[in-house]
């Protein structure tokens, strides 16, 4: 946010896509959805080097690229294909605790197969959102001189695709996923557990997503939790996870460094942006904060946990 | 744990028992038990005046009592009746995330009224352990100057004797209750307005536990919260809450003020000690705790949570 010479680019590829979401708030179709447009809106507030990779249909509203550009983020990689664009459509329940997938039409996202162009190549950090772990890999190849890779990836590809993405894993220094998924991953239930084994894979870190049970991150040497903050007004939690990853990369782009440090900030700046997003519907929450906002949520976050170091 | 002229005195009234674990180490049975077996055992690291007011048949070994006593827990208030000691029999699934109650004998528990000595009414600190909402009214009644009371509930009462808990819980200062029973208690939903709405029934504080999520303490102004210590070894979650219990009580105790800042460290002392707890069977993983173990845990408590407090 403030200028700083270390300012390092994101790459994200990953889905932008359509979403019908419905449930205690009625019914809200065409809504702008995808893991790239949360993580990508949530990322340009902390490095103006933004750009995302994705594929979109003929039916995308070119209002949502233009909103994106004017973020300045890079949509020069976002190809528009003839066909529909992926579309989700899922159902929370009353409480918003549990939701049930309705339908999912790929569309053009059924054949996306990421070719990046020559600035895109050269990009400090990359974000592989959640697809078949053999393009990520590609992506991977791709990518010239990457300081970070960070990658999500979910259920399907932990079930069916496990060599493809025990190959991929190896490539990637960041690994963000929920914990169930943590726990599917490693074939251990217990999360502290599961987490060693993870850095066995690969990664030299792993952030476990526990939605209002807050994160967790592990790596070598270290352990570091934050709580949820505690929201009066949650309407959508859809894309919660993707702005986590959105403020948790921004603020790696904007400290320049990778230290433990500066990963517990960028743990605590994810959830920031997290807080945000779920308040409202699609990306609306992550709409037009200003410096101060964010600030002031981040102290919140200061103030949820703090306590005294006492001698007892 | 260091000598400190306001080290307050506790009175624990709830059950000391017998339980059968079963569960993926094996079947243990009879083991030492109940809520104010786990409270006052991990109260006393903070403070020597500890006293419990309790009930056992006279099936149960005397041992245990002998032990609470070496600790300097005053179990004066422990009554032999004959008949049997309260026994539960639980079993836990094979990743110790629940557990089923196959049997529960209430035995010698079932007429517990409890009347309190001289000695016992001039506690500074009390717990009402879960038991009937009127039988905790009477014994606040009972007692004659405490400058806290503070109480535990479950399902049971808030959904069978929804009346008289709400009666209890206008002459309590704090609530201790895992998620699900406060969403129950409030009605509602979303913790921070089932808080809210709890502070509205008399408590000035209410202390949300959430197991392997941590723990969340709100009170008028201001909400904390503390993720659960990720453990590589835990066999046993029974008597988890009561531990945090213990912890959170002694160290109030041993600090001498109710400010909210002794209340945030409580919330940490009380997941010290429930960390303990869980890594073993019974009581165990509360025994023979040093001092320079209990302040070493502290200190990863305040490691986990640790971010620097950054300028954005």
């Amino acid at each position: 946010m403030k200028n700083n010479s270390a300012h390092r680019s994101i790459l994200i590829v990953g889905s932008v896509a359509l979403d019908d979401i419905d449930g205690p708030f009625g019914l809200h179709p065409d809504l702008l959805g995808g893991s790239a447009s949360f993580i990508a809106r949530a990322a340009s507030y902390f490095t103006r080097d933004v750009a995302v990779v994705a594929v979109v249909g003929d039916d995308f509203p070119a209002r949502h690229l233009d909103e994106m550009s004017v973020l300045g983020i890079d949509t020069s990689g976002i190809e528009r294909k003839a066909g529909e664009t992926f579309h989700w459509v899922g159902k929370y329940s009353a409480d918003l605790a549990s939701r049930e997938t309705l339908d999912t039409r790929l569309g053009v996202f059924a054949t996306f197969q990421p070719v990046l162009a020559p600035r895109h190549r050269k990009a400090d950090l990359v974000f592989l959102g959640n697809i078949h772990p053999t393009i990520q890999l590609d992506v991977v190849e791709q990518a010239e001189r990457p300081v970070l890779v960070a990658l999500d990836t979910m259920n399907f590809w932990i079930s069916g695709h496990r060599p493809e993405l025990l190959k991929t894993l190896a490539r990637v220094n960041t690994l963000l996923l929920n914990d169930e998924e943590a726990r599917q991953l490693a074939e251990e239930h217990n999360l502290c557990r599961a987490a060693a084994r993870i850095l066995k894979m690969g990664p030299t870190s792993v952030v476990i997503k526990r939605g209002d049970a807050g994160a967790l991150l592990f790596y070598p040497g270290g352990v570091f939790g934050v709580p949820a903050l505690p929201l009066e007004d949650v309407r959508d939690p859809t894309g919660a996870g993707d702005s986590f990853a959105g403020g948790f990369m921004g603020y790696l782009a904007y400290a320049g460094d990778l230290e433990p440090r500066t990963i517990r900030t960028a743990m605590i700046v994810g959830s920031v942006m997290a807080s945000f997003s779920v308040e409202q519907f699609s990306v609306d929450g992550l709409r037009g904060r200003s410096r101060d906002d964010i600030q002031a949520r981040f102290d919140r976050f200061a103030e949820l946990t703090h306590f005294e170091r006492v001698t007892l």
